[in-house]
């Protein structure tokens, strides 16, 4: 190959990769050069040459992309690149969603049977060395409300049936689907609140999902009720949950997306009563980079064919 | 009725119960004389006059209890109640399996999540306000190898799939059961061990699977293999186990269940490495008091009609 030929794509992918995750990508991409960055800071030189670009476009580097065609995102939940200067472009844009989606669910069930058996008292004991045996709850035949029925909402859905629990779900429309027993309309979300022993987001943060629980949705969910946070803080409003978690609104919480990340050392909910503060960590297994991967690649493929890409981000709707 | 007829049939039940309990017996042997009695050593005055117990008998109380047909106990595992005097009596005798299965398999998926996630990583950092990510494990992909298919075995098995992993089974005889990939006997368990990344076990302690783990087969697991006790202590070697955490065989375990019972303070256990402990406390959830009442109601109804019992505990196998 003439190595001084106009290579057919520029790609450039912001992410530590080893020789064969490389070769996956040429392989899928043949005759395109293939820039690999470590961080987004050393893009400046490249970025007026790529077509492709696997990571994140900061709104100041985005005038210098003038050749960009396609942006994939590294991340399920895409709203920081949303902003508006970039979400008026014609540059198509995918994200990995689904790719946290198993882990997700997983660190839901976690924080659910965490929460409802009261596990810190154990560990607590262990410390002891004391032999403190409680009775607890179950949580089989409780009511688990999950706001958001995209990859992670469903295998939630599926996970909470093997734990014979009731499913409910929220989603834009009201619709029937696998694994809820019913699931309701964004508007009509008071209506399912109170039936919740547990209420879990796994919702992206869109304009119409800001906010959406407020002081009116904690006070209709039960006493008894926890409420666990996936996808992104700021769906839940953050005083109104305090609130919530001070005053005996709920029971408890477990949360793993936080509006503010990392979370402020001086933030309240690390002592908030009967929570569970996890670093925005429950989708990042030793699996979560090679199926991420495997995303890209395939989107590559399509790319390279002229095919319709998956995961396309519709930048009006934010998700 | 006249109080001074001879009453059909004499109950004793060790449980403290409230009003509604009581009429829920009482209405399942209409004219028996129900007597309630807080702790086994009331028994003795009544004893000799009971036709059926449900509770524990110990064995110097047994030769009174002349006229006993029927001894319900409230545990899933009646191996305490198994001495060879009672065991050679022809008392009919049934257990509570299957009342905690579902608490213990929660139980035993919670304990999987927090060893694969190293949530004491987390709850560490909580208590520091430190935002502590790292990359961890997932459950999805993995192998677990359940010892024991009975009633927490098979949900335990249902929850796994859920979870979407392997999931293979050890019995007495190998055989193929819903939602395990596959069963293996007892006889070949070394050939199952190496394959798992948890190896659970919920089998009854008996003379078959007393000391069943040993040396031998803890070095036959992987050394990034989790161990998980749900049912009882003693199947697995304690000499064995501890040597498997600290010299590092296995990466950790999760225990309900304990040899000695409550764990004493000393126990090398409460520190081993990577290590979970609980109380024995993996089953006993709001619901199963009156999920065991309701067991042994059915069972006084068929007892009452002739009926054959369910959950009649085989003497010579021991469960």
């Amino acid at each position: 190959m003439d190595d001084r030929a106009t290579p057919l794509l520029s790609i450039g992918v912001i992410k530590p990769l080893d020789g064969d995750q490389r070769s996956r990508i040429e392989a899928a991409a043949p005759g395109a050069r293939l820039t690999v960055f470590d961080t987004e800071d050393e893009l400046d030189d490249r970025l007026s040459e790529l077509d492709v670009l696997a990571g994140f476009l900061s709104e100041d580097r985005l005038p210098k992309a003038g050749k960009l065609k396609w942006l994939h995102s590294w991340m399920a939940g895409p709203d920081t690149q949303l902003y508006p200067a970039f979400a008026a472009t014609d540059v198509a844009f995918t994200c990995s969603k689904g790719n946290g989606a198993v882990p997700l669910a997983e660190h839901a069930i976690m924080l659910m049977l965490m929460l409802n058996r009261n596990a810190l008292r154990w560990i607590k004991a262990q410390q002891d060395h004391a032999w403190d045996r409680f009775t607890h709850g179950e949580l089989s035949g409780l009511t688990v409300g999950i706001i958001g029925t995209g990859h992670s909402g469903q295998d939630l859905a599926l996970k909470a049936k093997a734990f014979h629990m009731r499913v409910l779900g929220v989603r834009r429309q009201a619709s029937g689907m696998k694994n809820f027993d019913a699931v309701y309309a964004q508007a009509d979300i008071d209506a399912m609140l109170p039936l919740c022993d547990f209420v879990v987001v796994t919702a992206p943060l869109t304009a119409q999902t800001r906010d959406m629980l407020g002081e009116a949705q904690f006070r209709a969910m039960k006493p008894s009720a926890h409420y666990i946070c996936l996808s992104r803080g700021g769906i839940a409003n953050d005083l109104a949950l305090l609130k919530a978690l001070n005053e005996g609104w709920i029971a408890g919480a477990g949360l793993d997306a936080h509006s503010q990340e990392p979370l402020p050392a001086q933030s309240p909910f690390w002592t908030a009563p009967n929570t569970i503060i996890t670093p925005h960590n429950g989708a990042t297994s030793h699996k979560t980079p090679e199926r991420g991967l495997d995303m890209f690649v395939d989107n590559l493929t399509r790319f390279v064919k002229g095919v319709e890409l998956f995961n396309v981000v519709d930048k009006e709707q934010g998700y």
